[in-house]
């Protein structure tokens, strides 16, 4: 159904004022309304619904600082919603480096997923900044040459600051997403070929084995094992978060880069615009319509859904939350 | 033939000092026998053979710093030779970072490549602290749904300390590296299929078209083509380096991150090591040997050729260099 985007960002901060303050909610909020803009209904509203409804956590405590430098901080989430606690540590990574140049904000004991960690990313290249943000989340993916779960599916996200929409690149590192595997075996179909295995190794398109298997890496080489193994070290014991195993705490790293610590900031945009300019410009493939930048299809949508002042929500899910 | 390392020493040495002061000579002949000990023999001294001899470059001028802060330097490297420029980027790199957390350093106007990048991604990390490296060079890979090549094969690096060897992850963006494309035409042998397309867009195993065509992302998809445009843009307009075309200047990006912005430098390396034996002790997938952590191979050969003070070299190489 359409729903006026301010009909729903009210309808959304009734609904998570009873567990946070109004702040908070308004935070939980603009992530939320940014995911349902971006077309990107696994990481949205549907957060709401299901057994661990976000609005329903019960952080075990405040957020806390356990580290601070000019140019960092360490985070102790304290089992608060991801997308409340990254949003506030991606707002500390662009002040400290609009400040100092840089900046590296680390975050443990989230509960659960960042979401959709495009939307981190995409302020810190609004602000100038360029952006790096990964997560480490609980043991689904196999090494290479491994059978058993070791990293987090684990996504790494890159943003750059251009004169329009920030380049925003974000990519799980494993074949699959969790998230993959829980729709299938929800709707009782099966993976694609090649993306799992079961718990003794062998190939498997059922998403259950595969749950209790692992997932391959997204190339199913060990470049791709190699990326998942970055974020698992970035995110895991860099940030005081767990690593390699199922049970633990997720964690996440964001770095703000000022690219005024080597070039005009405008410089920096005149040559990213332009590079944006000449991969649009490439020839096509014949199978290809027209090539995409990475995160513009996304940017489409936000932009559709903010000119028409609505957007687009599941059915299902909104009757689930507002059915009353 | 198996050499002292010694003798490869004083050999380079000798060699490069015709052209070089006695300083730049020996950093470049640490670079080249740490390439031989590795056991890349692309990336070695085969560099002093062929139609650019490394020994014969003649740089513009000196190397020149452009833009400096605190956390950053710009270097304009008078076309001087990348395994040269690069080490002394990594130096400061390393000093900056040592003193202040943080450290970035872009160099533009290198004469090709930095040859083996895990060398001054390793010895960041040697110094307990978080490498990244990644290098823009000529453009050879298309972007994804695209023919034409606009990226370069740009590789992209990672370095953590550990209480052992640091662990160094190191891949080109392209699914075959230039110089694999070198090789093949020069003993007139195929490239594998489905690494490259020709000027048409048409898949081909022909070098000679690759060349003229373009090589593909590594994984084939918008993701190794994401991980691609990253190093672009931070290797490229980063540091005042060419993007998006064949001709101009190539350009290196250094970061260096202290751990200890947001834990205990020691705390880290607890959970690197312990990570690396999680990912060894994974029960492995039938047809494979054993679980090999990225560098593990190269830094093993290092360990054989330092204990038995020899290395084994390319004959024909050698006999090129020093047959008089």
């Amino acid at each position: 159904m359409n729903i006026a985007i301010t009909e729903l960002r009210t309808k959304l901060i009734n609904l998570l004022s009873k567990n946070f303050s109004e702040d908070d909610a308004a935070k939980i909020t603009d992530y939320l309304v940014w995911a349902e803009m971006s077309g990107n209904k696994t990481q949205g509203i549907v957060k709401l619904t299901g057994t661990e409804p976000l609005q329903n956590i019960i952080p075990e405590h405040e957020i806390r600082v356990e580290r601070e430098t000019k140019l960092s901080q360490l985070i102790n989430a304290g089992a608060n919603p991801a997308p409340l606690v990254t949003q506030i540590a991606t707002q500390i990574a662009i002040e400290k480096a609009k400040e100092h140049g840089f900046a590296i904000v680390g975050v443990h004991n989230i509960h659960t997923s960042n979401g959709a960690q495009a939307y981190y990313a995409e302020q810190i290249a609004r602000n100038d900044l360029i952006g790096i943000v990964t997560t480490r989340s609980a043991a689904a993916v196999a090494v290479f040459g491994g059978i058993d779960p070791i990293f987090g599916t684990n996504p790494i996200g890159f943003s750059f600051p251009t004169h329009d929409d920030p380049i925003v690149f974000d990519t799980a590192t494993s074949a699959l997403t969790w998230y993959g595997l829980v729709v299938a075996k929800t709707r009782g179909e099966s993976i694609p070929e090649n993306v799992a295995i079961d718990t003794n190794g062998q190939p498997t398109t059922d998403p259950v084995e595969a749950m209790n298997g692992a997932l391959l890496p997204f190339d199913r080489t060990y470049k791709g094992a190699g990326f998942g193994m970055v974020s698992e070290l970035l995110a895991g014991p860099l940030v005081k978060a767990t690593y390699g195993q199922v049970e633990g705490e997720w964690g996440s790293l964001l770095i703000a880069i000022d690219p005024n610590l080597l070039v005009d900031t405008n410089e920096f945009k005149d040559g990213s615009t332009d590079l944006l300019r000449k991969i649009k410009a490439s020839r096509k493939a014949d199978d290809v319509a027209g090539i995409r930048i990475p995160g513009e299809s996304s940017a489409n949508k936000r932009r559709q859904a903010e000119m028409s002042g609505f957007v687009e929500v599941d059915d299902a899910v909104y009757s689930q939350l507002w059915s009353d």
